[in-house]
C-alpha cells in the first residue's frame, strides 16, 4: 500500500527536501511513496513538520503514525493539545557537526580575543598570550546530543568542561553536575558559558540575575540554544556592570531580532542572525526515512520527544 | 661535581625562568647545579639560550656539552659556524598546546566567516550558514611537531587536511604529501592554508607568486610559522587581485612589523602580532632538565637539531 507523507515544513524547504527525501526513503526500502505538499488528512501517514502557520490543528489526522519535525527544538509544538500522534524530534549528523564547529570557533575567539586583535590593525603591537584551554574553565549548560558533542569537542581541546542537565549524566571527559546546586556549581566556576539546553518551563529564563550573579566577573555566555533561556534585560544590566564581559547570542526571543532591541549595537554583545547550525537536508532526509521504515515495521521511532518533559 | 648552566636567553625571561629551572632539574635528580646569567666560559656544562646580541661567538665554551634553545624556531643559530656543540630545539608541550588553539581558532573564524557577523552589528539580519568542515579542504604546510599537531586538532573537527613536509611523513588522519608535485597538490586543493613550516634556506618564500596562483580563487592564508615563508609583495599582488581571500599573519620579516608596512590595515591582511603561541616557563623547564639529565647520563639528547637540514 503506498505510504502517504505531508511535507508540512514550509514551502520554502520544499525545493530542498524532495529530492534528498526521495532518495533517502528508496535507499531505505520505501519504494511505494507519496511525498507532497498538500493531501486529505485522513490519507497521511506521516507529516514531516516545521513551524508553520498553517498547521495549527493535528485533529483532522487520524491515521497519521507520526509527526517528524525537522527542528531539534520542540517547544512550539509540544505543547500543542491537538498532537496525539508521536513527536520525534530531528537530530542530524549535519546539524549536529556545525553546532560543534560554530560552538568550538566562538569559544576560541573568546578564548584567544580575537577581537580584540581584529581591532587593533592600526600599527599597535600589543603581545597579549593569552592563558592555555587548560587554564580557561568552560560551562555547558545542557547535555543533549548537541550539548554533549559540543563539550566534548572543546575537551579534546584541553579546555575544562563542566556540564549541567536537569537529570545526571555521564559524557567523557565532562565533569557532569545536575540539580539546582550543580548549576550554581557550573555558573560559579566558568568563565565562558554555552548554553545548549531545550527551552521548558523549567529552563525559561535559567540566565536570570540571580544566576549571572553567580559567575566569575567578566565571564563570556555564548548562546546558539534558545533565546528565552536568558532574561534579555538582566543580560544588559550584567553587562552595563562589568558582570559579564561579553554575550555571543545567536538566538533570540523574537527573530529576526528587531532593529530597536537594545543588543544590537551593544559593545558587549555580538548578535549572530541565527546562524550556529541548521538543519541539513541529505543528512536530515536520512533520519526521516529511517523514521518511516521504523514506523511500518513497527519498531520504535528515532528521537521520541517525551511530551511530560518537552524535549 | 657542580654542573653549571648559563642562562644566555635575554634578561627579561630571567625572572620567568629560575625558580622552574630549578623546580625541574631537582625533580630530574640534579641536585648540584649552578644556574645563573654570568659565569666563566670554560666553566660552562650547559647553555639555556635564546636568540640575543651578547652571546654571538660560542668558541670560548670548550666544555659546554649541549646549547639548549627556549625557541622552537633555530634558523638564527643553526648557520653559527662558531657553534660546534649540539643544538637543541624547544619543543614545549605548552607552546604545543598554545598553536594548536590558535590554529584552530583562526580556521574556524575564517570557516564560519565571524569577521562578516562582527562587522554587522548594524541590525542587519542575513543568515549565511557556512558550509560543514567537511566540506572545507585545509592545507598544513609543515608536518612537524607543532604543524602534526594542529593538523590533528583540525581532523578531528572533521576538515578534511591534507599535510605537506620536505620529506615523507605518516600523520594519523591527515593525507601526507611531499616533494615539489606533492606541494602543488596541497596548495590546488586546499581552501584554507596553514604555514607551520621551519624557516630555511628551501622553505624560504615557499608561498612566492607562482605559489600562491596555484590555490583555488579566494583561498586563506592563515601563517603562524615564519614571516619570511612568504613573499610579502607577491602576497599583497594577490590579495589585491582577489586571488587570495585574506591573510591573518602572526610572523613577519622584521618584528613589531613596522608601522608603514602595507600589511598594516590592508582590508585582506589581518595582522597578530607573534602571540599564535609562546614557549611557557613551566613545561619548557622540564624539557631544558630533561636534557641535562640525559646528557649527564650519556643518553640522546632530546629534539637535537640536525645543523644539515637546519632544524
Amino acid at each position: 500500500m503506498t505510504i502517504s507523507i505531508l511535507f508540512a515544513a514550509g514551502e520554502a524547504r520544499w525545493p530542498q527536501y524532495e529530492t534528498p527525501l526521495t532518495t533517502a526513503l528508496t535507499a531505505a526500502g520505501i519504494t511505494d511513496v507519496r511525498i507532497a505538499r498538500e493531501m486529505a488528512p485522513e490519507e497521511v501517514d506521516y507529516i514531516v513538520y516545521a513551524p508553520n502557520p498553517d498547521l495549527q490543528d493535528f485533529t483532522p489526522f487520524v491515521n497519521a503514525k507520526a509527526v517528524l519535525s525537522l527542528w531539534a527544538g520542540v517547544e512550539g509544538i509540544v505543547g500543542n493539545r491537538t498532537l496525539t500522534q508521536p513527536l520525534c524530534r530531528m537530530v542530524d549528523d549535519g546539524l549536529k557537526e556545525g553546532m560543534v564547529e560554530w560552538v568550538t570557533g566562538q569559544v576560541l575567539r573568546h578564548h584567544l580575543g580575537l577581537d580584540a586583535v581584529l581591532a587593533r590593525q592600526d600599527g599597535t603591537w600589543r603581545q597579549d598570550v593569552p592563558p592555555l584551554a587548560r587554564h580557561r574553565p568552560v560551562g555547558m549548560l545542557g547535555l543533549g546530543e548537541l550539548g554533549a558533542a559540543c563539550a566534548q569537542a572543546l575537551a579534546a581541546l584541553n579546555f575544562p568542561v563542566a556540564g549541567w542537565s536537569r537529570s545526571a549524566k555521564d559524557v567523557a571527559g565532562v565533569t557532569c553536575h545536575h540539580g539546582e546546586a550543580g548549576l550554581r556549581e557550573v555558573l560559579a566556576g566558568s568563565e565562558i558559558v554555552v548554553l545548549l539546553l531545550p527551552l521548558t518551563a523549567a529552563t525559561e529564563n535559567v540566565l536570570d540575575a540571580a544566576a549571572l550573579a553567580l559567575l566569575p566577573k567578566g565571564a563570556v555566555i555564548v548562546n546558539p540554544g534558545r533565546g528565552a533561556l536568558i532574561d534579555d534585560a538582566a543580560l544588559i544590566a550584567a553587562l552595563d556592570a562589568g558582570q559579564v564581559g561579553h554575550a555571543t547570542l545567536d538566538v533570540f526571543r523574537t527573530e529576526p531580532l528587531p532593529v530597536d532591541h537594545p543588543f544590537w549595537g551593544h559593545p558587549g554583545v555580538t548578535v549572530s542572525p541565527h546562524v550556529a547550525s541548521e538543519t541539513r537536508a541529505v543528512t536530515a532526509a536520512e533520519v526521516v526515512a529511517e523514521n518511516v521504515r521504523r514506523g511500518e515495521a513497527g519498531e520504535a521511532f528515532l528521537h521520541l520527544v517525551d511530551r511530560g518533559a518537552g524535549y
